[in-house]
């Protein structure tokens, strides 16, 4: 039986791999390689116990979008987490660097990952395993397609509650996403193409990638806890401000969210998006919104501004 | 810099790939290979969305102990999560087998895991994914020491509550193990040699990788919620029944832990193993207490019971 086994999964596997991975370059265990040769053992806690930390940068138009925020979030991100960088930040920023450039990315998608790595004398203990540090770049991917951002996300509220802050803190960037996942699956059952997640007392938390505001009377709404304080979020925050808007950051209940006027996603892999329907009931404003249309303009117009971007070196001679 | 970077990482990535990985086998993308060797790749979102579940069965003296019921476990857990197999059961088993076989292993620590796979074309509907089925043997390790299985393992109750069942289905095995790990850090920093989590309202829960019992005037308890309902475990209350014992599943109270007569955690990973101390207060009666110990004995005769073992097919050809 084995043989038979083994002749049709690598078959089956072997066309897999032909077709499904992305162009792009991944650094792992000091090796610049593919994405189809990016692999991590399967003994790394990073993998058998979700015990790591990420976050994703993007390049647009040969510049990353403020690499500095993402990389302090990192690296307080892995020292909560009380891991330890095999690199400095000039090390660290010189492969994100590199990925990008041996990609040969204008638009990428660029995410830096530490993991717990495995314990050599195969302990329990994680204070003994090495930590590892990996990093890939890929093409810049949206959240939402393209007419889903000119007409709006349809979003679905999931009965699963978003794991509390008690438990994960969601300030760490990390990859424990069953409950996304499996509201994911509730909100296609519903005929929605995203979800976001309640704290199971009335409030709105975060969908998977991404942050949720509500536009009200010309006032701006998102929740201040139990989700990533996203890199994106807080740019919305900052250009609300340089529009003389007014905010509310603070618990967001579902019904603020469902009286909106408007409201809009916040993520690295896309932005600032609009949501034209929740639970299966669209906003009546047409979308998306005044307020959602000015703050993606100014989000995207701020990709040529030098405070916020970093020039991706794509001129030093590879190692 | 690169270079440097490169070069150093390589080395010391070389020098612990040398000595950090058991000897075992693992068969992924139809192949059987090294435990090394084995890797699945960093876009599988059983890793960047820890999106997977497992099974582990231990083999005893060349035996599966309950086979059957770990792997009707693991088929009940892909079925929950919307996964698929690639394999009927059979064939499952038969991997399972020559992973075992391969290994040259007589005690062995057996897991079987399914992720969700990744997209063909990157999109983030995990409905699209190909789902992936890994499984690898290695030697049979235990949670506790032989010194602390003798004189009882040191328990902490950390302050960080267990992830809630109504956000991440606990009776789905999963690697959402950032609490545990955060707790094990906490049970370090107090002295402790491993942690129990609570349900954040005066229940106990289970620790990384055990369930958790205590013992009281010779009545058996332990949770009935918020748990993996661990085959162990299961084991533990039905060799209670054999010896005659009361059992009472229910909410579990920390009092009722804290002033039991005798405690003890139940795993694969060691099967049934005395607690000497919670909170760094040792329990009064010496350890293991008369009914652990009858309980563990029991447990480990068991492993040549026909009814709950499978002998290892060590015979069959090489595929």
């Amino acid at each position: 039986m084995l043989d038979h086994i083994a002749e049709t999964s690598a078959s089956a596997a072997g066309q897999t791999r032909a077709s499904a991975f992305p162009p792009g370059v991944a650094w792992i265990d000091g090796r610049f390689v593919s994405m189809e040769e990016a692999r991590i053992p399967v003994l790394d806690w990073g993998f058998l116990r979700s015990d790591a930390t990420y976050d994703v940068v993007h390049v647009w138009q040969g510049k990353f979008f403020r690499l500095d925020a993402h990389v302090e979030r990192f690296q307080r991100s892995v020292e909560k987490l009380r891991m330890k960088l095999p690199f400095e930040r000039a090390e660290l920023e010189a492969i994100l660097h590199a990925c990008v450039r041996r990609a040969g990315l204008r638009d990428a998608y660029v995410e830096m990952i530490c993991t717990r790595g495995h314990s050599p004398d195969f302990s329990r203990d994680p204070r003994k395993a090495i930590n590892r540090f990996i990093a890939f770049a890929i093409p810049f991917g949206w959240i939402a397609t393209e007419e889903q951002r000119r007409r709006g996300l349809s979003l679905w509220v999931a009965s699963i509650p978003r794991i509390p802050p008690a438990s994960v803190d969601p300030t760490v960037k990390n990859y424990h996403w069953l409950d996304l996942v499996q509201g994911m699956f509730e909100a296609y059952d519903n005929n929605a193409e995203s979800v976001v997640l309640s704290d199971g007392a009335g409030h709105i938390t975060e969908g998977p990638g991404f942050n949720l505001f509500a536009v009200k009377d010309g006032r701006v709404y998102t929740t201040d806890r139990g989700v990533l304080e996203g890199i994106t979020r807080r740019t919305a925050l900052e250009l609300c401000a340089e529009l003389g808007l007014e905010t509310q950051v603070a618990p967001l209940p579902l019904e603020t969210l469902r009286s909106a006027d408007e409201a809009f996603i916040t993520s690295t892999a896309g932005g600032i998006m609009p949501v034209g329907q929740l639970d299966g009931k669209a906003y009546t404003q047409p979308c998306p919104g005044p307020i959602t249309s000015a703050l993606s303009q100014l989000y995207w117009s701020k990709h040529e501004d030098p405070a916020w971007t970093t020039p991706v070196d794509y001129d030093s001679a590879d190692s």
